[in-house]
């Protein structure tokens, strides 16, 4: 007995994301340093070698140490160095703090974080410290709460509202549709950006095309741009940008010291489109 | 026995890419059209419902009908743009035709292909005749013979020198070196352009810098860009172009129609490059 179970191989973990019926990302998690179920979702925490450590929520991956910086980066910067004067700012989602830290380095009065799931801001304060930090913040007012509810009852304006949500599934589907983007507009103060997380052109395209079309029809500018992020689904994710007055694709000042992927040429070449993806949203 | 039976799932093919020690894509293909072991390398065709059929050398994908056309139209298109007048192509590596498939689409002259193993052709002639077609071109010389030997023998000169190789491991590691990259430079006609792949810059990291600094030593022009490929490593894959005249940052002339990834604006912005891979390059 004993020679038989040394031929079997220790079973190891196996954590794995379909990006279609048939294909996707795996994870062998050294470890699984946390799984829990909030009232709103289930949220793990893996350990892994190649790319650190993983949030997912709902067995979708949010974030991992090696890569969240480009998605964190890239859904903060256009827009900031777009904008003429954003000082205060909405961003709904992101209770793992990394939009924030990237907010927090420019001289901004006041973010609001409007997070649904207290577990998921609890969860990144315990595992991802470099991210969560920057919720410590005296500038950062969190509040939690659904952010299409918020949104409706608050008589605030904002200079740039910022979606950093999970999927348009789950508790985040009330982002995404005309009433919430009615609300948006109407929080949005003089030369105020919407930007919103807006999926995969390759596995959500369909979800892209119809949120893109709703975006072009309620704002006079709609700007789409890519981003690479090795752990999400099907290599390049889109951001989508709404606005009257700012265009994301002027550049107005220099961007903050020390970024590890954002640039201003990056800025431009995100803002360019492959054909097929041109095709989606024409 | 009947009913236990019944509770067990029916157990699913899995094939799995490791683009880190636990990190990695899979696809459970619904039958695998092909495995045989050439002289060379062991070739892999499956079926896929979320990417189509997938084309493996030794366990590392080549290519997924989803997602080729992104990879050999941007290892064409910049190079053919930017070049005065590309008519004498070599190809190193690329038996799957898809390379010469873009190629044929401009006014060339001649290509040679320089595949070292006969049966990635058949292979490709069988499961793929979409991209391998493009190989019954007249204007196509076939040659099996590895890409070193057969430059190290040659007389001839080329206007465009494209290596399009599997990864530096395996058969392909001669494609990367001082003596191959010393062999390509003396068989470059007058404003020829050498274009390598040359990696991922997340899980290759050191292959590129090394790789990047003996072009950019060899070459007065050493340029890098980047492609996203849904089925590569890494989300981003990296193409290096060495030349003495030609600089693929000038575009001299239109890309043909009907291209679903390149574009001119495209061009400009694979050659942008995050502050990460600025760094490795540097």
């Amino acid at each position: 007995m004993e020679s038989m179970s040394e031929e079997i191989p220790p079973s190891k973990l196996q954590i794995k994301e379909y990006h279609g019926k048939d294909f996707g990302l795996f994870f062998e998690p050294s470890s699984i340093l946390c799984e829990k179920f909030s009232s709103f979702q289930k949220i793990t925490v893996i350990e892994t070698e190649s790319v650190g450590k993983v949030l997912l929520i709902d067995g979708l991956v949010m974030f991992s140490e090696l890569d969240e910086f480009f998605y964190h980066e890239m859904i903060v910067h256009p827009v900031m160095v777009s904008h003429s004067d954003p000082k205060k700012i909405l961003v709904i989602g992101g209770g793992d703090g990394g939009t924030v830290r990237e907010l927090l380095k420019y001289p901004v009065e006041k973010i609001y974080l409007v997070e649904i799931d207290p577990e998921v801001i609890e969860v990144s304060k315990k595992f991802f410290p470099q991210i969560s930090s920057s919720l410590n913040s005296e500038k950062v007012e969190i509040i939690n709460s659904d952010g299409a509810e918020f949104l409706s009852k608050s008589s605030e304006k904002f200079d740039i509202i910022i979606v950093d949500s999970s999927d348009p599934v789950g508790p985040s589907i009330s982002l995404f549709n005309e009433s919430f983007v009615n609300n948006v507009i109407s929080h949005l103060s003089n030369g105020g950006v919407y930007i919103s997380q807006s999926g995969s052109p390759i596995f959500q395209k369909e979800h892209l095309k119809e949120f893109f079309k709703l975006v072009k029809i309620k704002f006079r500018i709609a700007s789409l741009y890519l981003v690479p992020v090795t752990t999400y689904p099907g290599t390049i994710w889109s951001f989508t940008a709404g606005s009257f007055e700012t265009d994301i694709n002027e550049i107005r000042r220099e961007p903050p010291e020390g970024l590890k992927f954002y640039n201003t040429e990056i800025h431009r070449s995100a803002l360019s489109l492959p054909n097929f993806v041109r095709e989606i949203i024409k």
